[in-house]
């Protein structure tokens, strides 16, 4: 069992990623593949007069200010435009994808942080009309039903909170709870960078190998999202998953690259 | 069995039609939910510059000219925005919705019109980058897969194509295909008008009944998307679908008032 998650940068390239998970389908992989649209999603709120906007919380990550009108851009580009161009994109290379977001079926449960504290300038301001949240749960009944039919899921943000509203959660938490609740061979990241960095954005500089007792050593190495990345492998293998690799989705092959040791950052 | 078509007009509302579905479903009904989004689509197409256009075939109907833009754009409105609002206020009402396209699963297959003949004022001119096609057929096999285990799809255009690219089609087509595959008892489309009228708009002149000899001569009364409803259903039950209800989707308890024969135009 693979999970595949593909950032939402523009550089992360459609037919390459698509190629290549269609060849391992192909070979008989069992196949649940995660994606975002965030620069997508960047561009449309642009063209639509309602432009992006990032907060820092208290944790120091930076998260998606999402207001119901932004909640509403996110629908658009993740659900509609970027996961059904990824199916199209699959079904274009013979494999019978299902594109759903954690609403459908309640696969995805989240925690909507109603209140928000982040920082404007030197303060910290409340915010009560926020729409993001946190990961709880992933539902596997239906991915299974699908997975046992031969359909290959194709998942993305948002999740269901648990008064059954859409909130913006991390695409990257979905996947490493999808890998843990599947037992997952597999976890991978594809995203715009070679991996993590020892010193960001040197690509000579790629960490190949990191072992399990290390890996408090490397998140406070990383930064942003790959931050966020290092944090959810470090929980993922510990329930069991067996590898978490993060590679470069804007190159040929990504997955087979991804799977052979010399490419990417293999945590595990 | 119950097929549900409501259309995509500003005026439809969401909150009446999720709060009778639910009962329905509530009530045990099995239920299938097809929807529209084409005034949804106008706006957002205009907000992001590239404004609708619309173009009259050979048959004298109208459709909406789908470059390759316009199908991006039908993406995020009809799989993104509209189709996660549905499932979203069906989830808020305790209905396990699942949202899906004619994408996903190859749930619908079409024929792509790659040249299409249309009138520039007096003169017909051909369109060769268009991305609309017809509804050939519907595969039950997820649908079913998805009511066996309690959940409800709901379900909206495009369809796929044989080439495997994403076509814009007709909802209300997808509907009727969707009743006579599954042997529906109802096939109903809630609109913003409250039925078929002798003399559009006058709702005074509602049609409450046609038997189904009599659906020829009312297929000419009807105009536009009224015409390919009529048709629709005149297909629908000759393959064995039991009742064709064409009702209003702006009223509260739109679906209850509908199946009862004092609302609507009841075809059957």
């Amino acid at each position: 069992m693979l999970i595949v998650k593909a950032g939402g940068g523009l550089s992360i390239s459609m037919e390459f990623v698509a190629d290549d998970l269609a060849q391992a389908v192909a070979q008989g992989e069992q196949l649940v593949f995660v994606h975002g649209a965030a620069e997508h999603t960047n561009a449309v709120s642009e063209a639509l007069g309602h432009p992006p906007e990032f907060v820092e919380g208290r944790n120091g990550l930076t998260s998606r200010r999402t207001d119901r009108r932004t909640l509403e851009i996110f629908l658009m580009v993740y659900c509609g435009q970027i996961n059904k161009l990824w199916v199209e994109a699959l079904q274009k290379r013979g494999v019978n994808a299902v594109g759903l977001s954690g609403l459908d079926g309640r696969l995805v449960r989240g925690t909507r942080k109603s209140r928000i504290r982040v920082r404007k300038g030197n303060r910290w301001v409340m915010i009560r009309d926020d729409w993001t949240g946190t990961v709880d749960h992933v539902d596997t009944r239906l991915i299974r039903l699908l997975l046992d039919e031969g359909y290959v899921p194709v998942l993305t943000p948002p999740a269901l909170s648990h008064d059954n509203e859409a909130i913006n959660v991390d695409g990257d938490r979905i996947a490493a709870h999808m890998a843990v609740s599947l037992q997952a061979d597999t976890l991978l990241y594809l995203s715009d960078v070679a991996g993590l960095l020892q010193s960001y954005p040197d690509e000579s500089t790629l960490i190949s190998s990191i072992k399990p007792n290390q890996i408090d050593r490397f998140i406070n190495l990383a930064e942003g999202r790959m931050k966020r990345k290092v944090m959810g492998a470090k929980d993922a293998l510990q329930q069991g998953v067996g590898e978490v690799v993060i590679a470069d989705g804007r190159v040929e092959d990504p997955v087979t690259k991804a799977l052979d040791q010399a490419h990417g950052t293999h945590i595990g």
